[in-house]
């Protein structure tokens, strides 16, 4: 697959790592360029925003998009949190909750009297022992242990370094109970489809531009649509080598939107 | 492989779970009949003491079982420590560490300046997000990460409950920087034998009794020695349909002790 073969009409975009760096104690930093290259792409093109992020939602994660410079309406990012509801409500699912303070909130009108299954997300400094004993708890008393997570990342960047993902500790829980795990949120197709319906596309007219060579470049390609890794974020060099290859290699978002707007327009 | 074919002549003994139950809030309390098996054991066999348990030291566990009124020698009981030890030095690894707040002072002695490797344990409340980050980092910045895991336990049986063992703890870390893991302890084979060189036995002249299904039963026998699963600890009636099978299925030591000195008599 390749951008010559059929124009680009839309761009899924990551959001960290991407459109801007995170700091545990500040807003974090645009990338430079990132800002000017979403205006372009809501000018010349049709975008939406696909995260894995969970210790916001999309109201917050606006807000902080706006302060950052950034201009997008909230209703085009796309977090697993509004996803994972659905998917609980539909399998009758009634969680015991690890997820992160912020988003806590987020769940309070579902069932979760007699938990099913354990719902987790990235809890940060709520990963203690003691609350993951308590999902572990849940989990060793079932016959068929479920854990939902919110995205299976390994890491994200920071501006201070690099910060362990829900992914290691779905895992975790995983391995002391043999249970089943099901991932909302990238790399997952349905996420990917539901911000490609929104824009009225189909997978072969869209790219999805991420710092995450599986979650993004390789879930992204899984689903049928053309993918950029950029040089930004949790990009690293040994990359080069994995077995999933992108599209194409661009060293950031404004640099990608440059040559994909190029493509498109030729 | 059975008990008619070759005379037990040395016992190998799990601790928690077989001898007592632990409790965070006590000493916790020996299995009715551990501490007359375990005196029957001395009076007309030979026994070790074989356990994952990294939270104390040899000298603590040995003083915790004597005050729970075993009489048992501290140099018969085997942890993971001091082959952990052993192998950091032989292979020249400078551990980060992430070990239980008990047992930090044992490795002291080791280099652990630039690290090489992440040394982990049952770390119980010191796993914080902040410490599995730490430990995260290391490894995140080596090209070959290399995770020493104190026994790969999933879980063990308190009075209070289940707890999550170092095992998940440790996959959490390998999953989220593609780490490999060597496991100090059980079920390593390494781990039994030094047990039994210590009798001057053979591994066809033993039995391990043990309540886990995977460290102990699966470990011995991977290891050519004859087991015992008992149902005391943190037996599971779900284990009857296990692809691991026990030479044998007791109630307790007690009774597994009775079956298996009548045996080596007849």
């Amino acid at each position: 697959m390749n951008f010559n073969s059929k124009p680009v009409k839309g761009f899924l975009l990551d959001i960290t790592g991407v459109l801007y760096n995170s700091d545990p104690n500040t807003i974090g930093c645009a990338i430079p360029g990132s800002v000017e290259a979403v205006n372009r792409l809501y000018a010349e093109s049709m975008v939406r925003f696909v995260t894995n992020e969970n210790t916001r939602n999309s109201m917050h994660l606006a807000d902080k998009l706006t302060k950052l410079g950034f201009v997008l309406k909230e209703e085009h990012i796309f977090t697993p949190i509004p996803e994972a509801i659905r998917y609980l409500r539909a399998h009758q699912l009634r969680p015991h909750i690890l997820v992160h303070k912020n988003i806590a909130k987020e769940f309070v009108d579902l069932d979760i009297n007699h938990p099913n299954c354990v719902l987790i997300g990235d809890a940060e400094e709520g990963f203690t022992y003691e609350a993951m004993n308590a999902a572990f708890r849940v989990l060793h008393k079932m016959n068929d242990p479920l854990i939902i997570t919110l995205g299976c990342g390994k890491f994200y960047q920071r501006i201070d370094g690099p910060c362990m993902d829900v992914g290691g500790f779905a895992q975790a829980l995983r391995y002391a109970c043999d249970a089943k795990i099901v991932g909302i949120g990238k790399p997952d197709q349905q996420f990917f489809k539901a911000a490609i319906d929104d824009m009225g596309l189909t997978p072969d007219e869209v790219v999805m531009i991420g710092d995450d060579i599986v979650s993004d470049v390789g879930g992204a390609q899984k689903a049928g649509i053309r993918s950029v890794q950029v040089r930004t974020g949790k990009w690293r060099q040994s990359w080069l080598s994995h077995s999933i290859k992108p599209d194409l290699l661009a060293d950031d978002l404004r640099s990608a939107v440059d040559m994909l707007l190029q493509k498109t327009v030729e």
